[in-house]
């Protein structure tokens, strides 16, 4: 398996322009499109207010099949009532109309403000032409065009050899705020031309994001509008696969190596984040405590403070799993962070000045071994700085 | 009930001194004692990790009653072992060997950094000092001394007449951070000289906690040390009250309003709070959603700092919503910013103006009508600023 950021799957093409939804100067429209009819398979948001898109797609995906998704920034298309479903419907159905597709191979991503209907008199205007020029944009124009706070664009690919074939898969996603457990404010799109069956494809999508989407959180916010959707077009031409072929666990593995590798782009860029931070729990009484004192500590206002500040405050996580809920029992806690043992049976080791200086690295990992089972989770998160506050406050005004 | 802060129930003595626990120049040790020994009730942390102090409170208060109660800031005594557990009990045991008291009539309270031995040949030095100046300081000292990342002390004391006589309540609190429900990080010491049954008492404190310290959220964590103690004296000479007399719902009252007001002042003194928030959600499907909902709303950074940054962002609520996992119906919806209504039926009503100019004030009042049921729940809490950040990254350095 090689990392390869250049190398593109077969048969999908790329545009993306500057429709004017965002501020001017930036590109925040794109057009993702397979030459052949893909398999599609998509997960979406757990909040139960889900943007119009959302809707719309959570219907289409139930054919399993697309071509085509069109994607927005700059307005979420969330809370938009009737009209909003309009406009999504609207959107797909010019995409549909100008590649001559049927209606519902066309799906619809939006990210941005909620509560503000979309500009359509513009999108009218522009996707015929963002149609037209297909194959002029590169996987790393649509990572722009789809940002929203973000500060860099998001693209991960890897090759596999399948049955003395060559396939490849690429993701590109956005995300960097409002990050939370069952995915982030993120989009992502996941390209391949393996060839494979859609229950396999469905299955390795799902194992991919629960260990990777669904254990980052920057702020605990949960968007209405998070979608990870996969294409399979089959151009590369290898033997079908299903579950139980040789070639699954393969392909499963790239996919989630390359969603581990999005979600870690998506911690570190967290808004205002100066470091990107591991949290696992370890030996938990079970798989439930894990998490969820996983996630309590990856949080934690106080304990995310200290992060930034560079103080080994252990008291914080300590507290955090106090107040997690879980089984624990105080006296049997050991804590490191990174290979420093700062806490040995509930009880300070005495060497907070080498866990501050090992606070200083730009990646922190914090282990916390509860000694009572045998479960454990990792989540990831980021520190919480002063530009976390001022990206919030200020992005709409 | 007349509002007087200058006004304290009889025969309760202060003393307050600097015990070089915190930062020079800081008082950071102080003593409440009655004259007589009162009545004592409290409610804790449900952190699952305690502090000493709070253990060893825990312990005595099943005897109902008290004299004195220790108190310092600086150093939480938590994560502290056996040693810990022992620093507690001679803390309170100098202050009652001093006095002559049974060493169960001494109560011990600690607020500050987790994890650290209290510097004990400090407190033995200082104790009997600080039992001898007993008289020499007010409540307001008091209040200073108990002080961490407060910007102000915190008292309240109120008058009622009981059947010819006067009855005072006092409360005296700190708080700023590491607020959330279930208690604040916060100590709070009500004293009064009403003459009342223990259970009485208990019932008064359980239901004032209830709507007030229970109610208040700065940043969601939750801290180790969480106490708050009432102690009555009797000495107001009025005719013991219980749970069925005329007057218990008058004592039972001001005490509510006491610790209303006192979570008011800590939600107000958030840690780099700018604003006082205060969230209503009505008519939700029942009491638990109305709270969960109300929680959701006032934890999630990105309202907190939409409200910091003037920005009437109604969608970050909408979507704190649709996370908060309560049943709603997202077009019932109905939301207001103080008197102006936002969303009408789950879609903007074009008012974001008039919202803005409304969130330039120092109190904001966010009501959701969820237009489902008949349960509804306030939540108080502040706005995210860089300051918090900033106090929180630097607390120890």
């Amino acid at each position: 398996m090689k990392s390869s950021d250049g190398k593109m799957p077969n048969g999908f093409l790329f545009a993306a322009l500057e429709a004017a939804i965002k501020k001017p100067g930036r590109k925040d429209l794109a057009l993702i499109f397979s030459e052949r009819e893909a398999l599609l398979a998509g997960m979406f948001t757990s909040n139960r207010i889900k943007a119009a898109p959302v809707k719309l797609d959570m219907k289409r995906i139930k054919t399993g099949k697309g071509q085509a998704v069109i994607v927005n920034s700059g307005n979420a298309n969330a809370c938009t009532g009737k009209q909003g479903m309009m406009d999504a419907s609207e959107m797909a159905n010019l995409v549909a109309a100008t590649l001559g597709l049927k209606k519902n191979k066309v799906y619809v991503c939006s990210t941005g403000v909620i509560g503000k209907p979309l500009p359509m008199d513009r999108l009218r205007q522009v996707i015929p032409g963002l149609v037209r020029r297909l194959g002029t944009a590169s996987i790393q124009d649509v990572a722009a065009a789809i940002m929203t706070t973000d500060t860099f664009p998001k693209v991960v690919s890897k090759r596999i050899r399948i049955a003395g074939k060559t396939v490849t898969i690429a993701g590109v996603c956005k995300g960097a705020g409002m990050i939370s457990p069952h995915m982030a404010t993120m989009l992502c799109f996941i390209l391949t031309d393996m060839s494979i069956t859609w229950s396999a494809l469905h299955a390795a999508l799902v194992c991919a994001v629960r260990s990777s989407f669904n254990r980052i959180t920057v702020d605990g916010d949960m968007s209405t509008n998070d979608t990870v959707i996969i294409m399979a077009n089959g151009m590369a031409g290898n033997d079908v696969a299903d579950e139980d072929s040789v070639y699954f666990q393969k392909f499963s593995s790239a996919l989630s190596a390359i969603t581990a590798e999005l979600s870690r782009m998506i911690a570190r860029d967290g808004e205002g984040a100066t470091k990107l931070v591991e949290i696992e729990v370890k030996n938990a009484k079970n798989q439930e405590d894990a998490e969820r004192a996983g996630f309590t500590i990856a949080n934690s206002l106080l304990v995310k403070t200290a992060l930034y500040g560079n103080d080994a405050n252990w008291g914080r996580i300590m507290a955090a799993l106090g107040y997690s809920g879980i089984t624990l029992h105080e006296d049997k806690i050991d804590m490191y962070i990174n290979r420093v043992k700062l806490v040995r049976r509930g009880l300070a080791t005495g060497k907070e000045s080498e866990a501050t200086a090992a606070l200083k690295e730009k990646e922190i990992k914090i282990t916390v071994d509860l000694r009572l089972g045998n479960s454990s989770a990792k989540v990831l998160t980021c520190d919480l700085t002063e530009d976390y506050v001022r990206i919030n406050a200020e992005y709409r005004t």
